[in-house]
């Protein structure tokens, strides 16, 4: 099933990427096509170099080919055809712009055994690099890491990815009212093993498995492509906005506007974190949270934050189990379980099962990000649940701090 | 790559049928959901008796599991999104009505060696079967007459069809100015061999191969669906409304009005030949000429054809050279290119080549067709422009005649 020599380059379709960078192309094409944004990679797993297990020159060929590849006819008929969310979700316009789509190159080097890669010019067009770039640096690690074994040690590898797929199955049948989809891209082990994952997923527990963030498995296996929108929304606006203290306030909820203007009921779901849930909790009016279908977690403590969401919405008289919570911070099969078990009956839920889905064969798995880092010559902040993932420079972050009243202490390691 | 044993059932996807299928399937869906319609199987290759060639419980098999089918949430994505002809050709009705389509039970029999085939019911959904039908049957006679090769002469069998096709694409390749689609599903000698052919095709000649009239393959390679309609739209129309002579020849024009209402210039390409194209000639009006798109040609003599359609336009003050002849009728490379080279430069024209495409690896094809024999218990009758084509009983083919003033003696062999 899975042969040691790989003939094709890793992603050979653009639509080999998370649902959500469209959603986000399409309100950053419609409302900041001049916006300059700057991203960078950072690599969480200190133990590991990259640059000791991926050859530049491999990289720069798999990035270029990439830059070769356009969208064709019936994946544009796909994408015009998405109408899950709401009717024409992706307008003539925009689906010009992805048939014209053609990535600046992505400047790459080395320093010090780490890999350097900051893609940036306008954010329209680089806002699609963060999805391609990481599933190829995990396969390319990932393939280094194999790289001496015999074809029946690789084949004991998959075996074992399968056996613990087969767990994750069995214990996830037990609970029938559980939820999930595959974000699993960004950390795959391979193209392949993600798309094997997702087929015996759609077979396996079809109920249950309600579908993927991206949008080739999603097409290929007639599943619903998932996703909404990333921290990047929030932290491009505050660094555009926030020369002014009020500006930087006022830009989270620009975010909320321009989304809900764009996709109506469909598509709102609000990422919570990117400058503490307590602002966020704060600044989502009582007419947001009564329209808006629901709330993704990415960060800090799931079962605090269904708490609080709950007492969020109590407060303003909604009935929580009107609302959904989607739940996408590192999860696995124990805790998708617990979180379940906590709020079954009490507030709708699902799951945005990642890294420990599509990356589970025995390795330890990378934990890299793709970041906006800078707009329009503005450093950019994120603060997020867990200290541990905040990103920026650090007066920035003191300045954000003290901007979106800040006090969390939560930390944790980012397994994923 | 083409293996001794087939694995899978040979439709295995409700996709894999032709594009007119659909186009047509809307207008029948929308104007005439409670036409009852019988179709009825025709072999026109006298020399073959089908039922000794092909096991009734197979062919059972095999429309048993067409049955089962149903159109996944990707092909409906992609059906929604086909813009080529004009904006949201299928709207959702007619999507939600194809979401739910389930093929009525087809009833076969054996008598004298011949398969008897007659679909019959609602039109909405019966008209669905015809290019479904066809593909099983070819390919599970090719089956049984490759059957008892080995390995190795299947293989050289294969080698064959790749070195007409070579043969194909060379002599194609010096007349840059002439184009084609693929109108071969019903005719393939097998689902996999068309699939081959398409995807070279795709490649080896992507300016003048312009698409084909399979959906999944249309999807599968991000090419261009191509079709419009078939002689049953006329031989039906004129059953339900042929009481009375008048009636009888106005159903001719209301198909192309129909049409028109429906898909306006994008589709308009009208089949001239149902009841002999000087009926069409005379029928179509000079408002219509002006603003339909072209022509399609599917029995006759083509040459004749096409200087009577330049006339047809010279003769309202038409350039032929803003209209488009589509030839669909029995081709090959020479006759294509015959027909390029007498109307190059004097009417547009581009050519739908079905047989000698997907089923030329050295046997004969079989010329099988499925027409509509009943609409609302009335008989039906095609003419066409060879009278060895005309369909239907005796007593109603002289009617038609008078009605339309056929007097058409061109007669040629149905080749394909």
């Amino acid at each position: 099933m899975f042969s040691k020599k790989r003939t094709e380059p890793i992603i050979n379709s653009l639509m080999d990427t998370d649902f959500y960078k469209f959603t986000m192309g399409r309100v950053v094409f419609e409302r900041y096509p001049d916006v300059q944004v700057q991203y960078g990679l950072t690599n969480r797993t200190k133990s590991v170099r990259l640059g000791e297990h991926i050859k530049l020159e491999q990289l720069r060929e798999e990035l270029e080919h990439v830059r070769s590849l356009r969208f064709n006819n019936s994946e544009i008929h796909y994408l015009r055809g998405t109408n899950e969310y709401s009717e024409r979700m992706f307008p003539e316009a925009y689906l010009e712009h992805l048939k014209n789509l053609s990535l600046d190159e992505c400047q790459i080097e080395e320093r010090q055994g780490n890999i350097i890669l900051v893609p940036s010019g306008k954010w329209s067009t680089e806002i699609y690099w963060e999805t391609i770039v990481l599933p190829i640096i995990d396969q390319l690690y990932f393939e280094n890491l194999t790289r001496d074994l015999s074809r029946f040690e690789l084949a004991t590898v998959y075996a074992e990815g399968q056996r613990r797929l087969l767990d994750k199955i069995r214990l996830i049948r037990q609970y029938p009212g559980l939820t999930f989809s595959d974000f699993g891209t960004r950390r795959r082990f391979s193209r392949k093993w993600q798309d094997y994952v997702v087929g015996v997923l759609a077979e396996e527990l079809p109920g249950q498995f309600i579908g993927t963030s991206n949008v080739y498995l999603a097409m290929k296996y007639g599943l619903m492509p998932i996703g909404t929108s990333a921290h990047e929304m929030y932290m491009v606006l505050a660094g555009i906005m926030g020369e002014t203290d009020e500006g930087l306030r006022e830009s989270h909820n620009l975010v909320l506007r321009d989304w809900w203007e764009t996709y109506g009921w469909g598509l709102s779901i609000a990422l919570t974190d990117t400058f503490g849930t307590n602002f966020f909790f704060h600044d989502m009016t009582k007419e947001q949270a009564k329209k808006w279908k629901g709330l993704r977690q990415d960060s800090g403590d799931p079962m605090v934050f269904g708490e609080k969401a709950i007492n969020f919405y109590k407060n303003y008289g909604i009935d929580p189990r009107e609302k959904l919570l989607v739940f996408s911070d590192g999860l696995d099969t124990e805790s998708m379980i617990a979180i379940h078990k906590m709020f079954n009956g009490r507030i709708r839920h699902t799951f945005g099962w990642g890294t420990n889905l599509t990356n589970d064969l025995g390795f330890q798995a990378l934990s890299l990000v793709i970041k906006a880092i800078r707009a329009n010559d503005c450093g950019l902040v994120k603060l997020s649940d867990n200290i541990a993932k905040a990103i920026g420079d650090p007066a920035d972050i003191e300045r954000y701090k003290q901007v979106f009243d800040y006090n969390v202490n939560f930390t944790a390691d980012c397994r994923y």
